[in-house]
């Protein structure tokens, strides 16, 4: 018995997200058949109990579109695994949209979910007045001036361990709502605004809902000091329809400890 | 009569290269008939002998596959046109795979491709072991070291003005073959390698025969030294195999003086 630790690149343009769903094409579906096809004809049986595909738990459950630079994954396998063949023979079939960066042994016990201290992710805004066809997937054209200081002080508002249900949903229906966003930092280039974002878990389009909301500061339509109030009201409904499209972001990176940092 | 300039951006990936065939999609059929279609709808008719559509003279006929971030194209058009409307309709039909970054009028007897004093091309290589999903479409991916001092001894050999008839063909069958090289330059940073060509012109093919023969020179498949015998020989079979491919190809943009470059 061995863990398999999966660092993942993807355009997410062709996904339906990342978790597996009947009938449609996510990431985790074509990942998870390519490993078992893989692991199937290096000798080894796919471990029992895994159903039609390896069964893979993740960082970050990337919605509909979103991509990653980081993404990570992992995989209990019952045999000793080749790690520098599975990368090759993964990559051959499903290269470049989805691409292994990095293959290796986990220690025992490691979960790609449960281990994780913090996840990163990057919304990128292009605010110039034409879009950049080299750019268009991966980047939210939205033409038209924002103020950066603006979206500086909407910003700050929500940093640190706050009640995020006006902005997004647990992924597990009735879980807490209670993250810690250590950073959320603006930079500008250009017609570029891009947003980092890192926080121990995020909810269900919390980075989008986030990223909705700074815009319409920058925009003008709606003062940095509201967000506090909408942060204060554990509405979801108050932040409702500001929901950044999911082109623009992407999980940059997944950091790690030593050990779980949250409970199953 | 007036000349209308346009610059453009286009991803060629979609694309049968720029020149308009039949039964085939290419850059100049999708943007001559979008002109047409606000040129026809805005009051003044198509100016005569166009054919089916706005005639246009281009400074790259970039191939197949082939980008572009600051393409000129150029056209007569017998009645005032307004060309924020002119860029707000042609955008709106073709972005973001194909966008006008600037329509303006030019002088009189402005011809996109006569006028031309230089093209700038750049070719993108990645030689890290896997794709980047991102920039898969725009980049050479070429697993494997190449060394940098090699491909720049092999570029020293092109730079100048020279015969180039074993890199290319001319546009026109029988035309002449000798160009003026202006500029080789090779940047590396971490597993991307690019190379910047600069000439008053290029022949078909020649920016990506250049790359293959620097490549294989980078590979230690052939010698710097031999570079300088294939471009005197003056012989396309010479540097034939070493087509690089379309996608790592960009024309970044195109020089101008004041009065025409070249013979019509």
């Amino acid at each position: 018995m061995g863990v398999v630790r999966l660092t993942l690149a993807y355009d997410g343009t062709g996904f339906r997200g990342w978790a597996r769903q009947r009938d449609q094409r996510t990431v985790e579906g074509v990942l998870s058949d390519a490993l078992s096809r893989f692991l199937g004809s290096s000798g080894g049986a796919v471990a029992p109990g895994t159903g039609s595909g390896v069964r893979l738990s993740v960082a970050g459950r990337t919605d509909a579109g979103v991509h990653s630079r980081g993404q990570v994954a992992s995989f209990v396998f019952g045999e000793p695994v080749d790690l520098e063949r599975l990368q090759r023979a993964v990559n051959g079939m499903l290269a470049p949209e989805v691409v292994v960066l990095d293959a290796r042994a986990a220690p025992e016990g490691f979960h790609a979910r449960y281990w994780a201290t913090a996840r990163e992710y990057r919304y990128r805004i292009d605010v110039g007045p034409w879009p950049d066809p080299f750019e268009a997937r991966y980047v939210w054209h939205r033409p038209g001036e924002l103020s950066v200081p603006r979206m500086r002080a909407a910003a700050g508002a929500l940093i640190g361990e706050h009640d995020f249900a006006s902005f997004g949903r647990p992924h597990t229906p009735g879980g807490p709502t209670v993250r810690r966003l250590e950073r959320l930092a603006i930079a500008r280039a250009g017609s570029r605004i891009d947003l980092t974002a890192r926080a121990s878990a995020f909810l269900h389009q919390m980075v989008r809902t986030m990223v909705g909301t700074i815009v319409a500061v920058g925009e003008g339509r709606i003062e940095p000091g509201e967000v506090r109030a909408i942060l204060a009201a554990r509405d979801r409904h108050r932040a409702k329809g500001r929901l950044a499209p999911a082109r623009g972001l992407t999980l940059e990176r997944v950091m790690y400890g030593r050990r779980p940092a949250s409970p199953r």
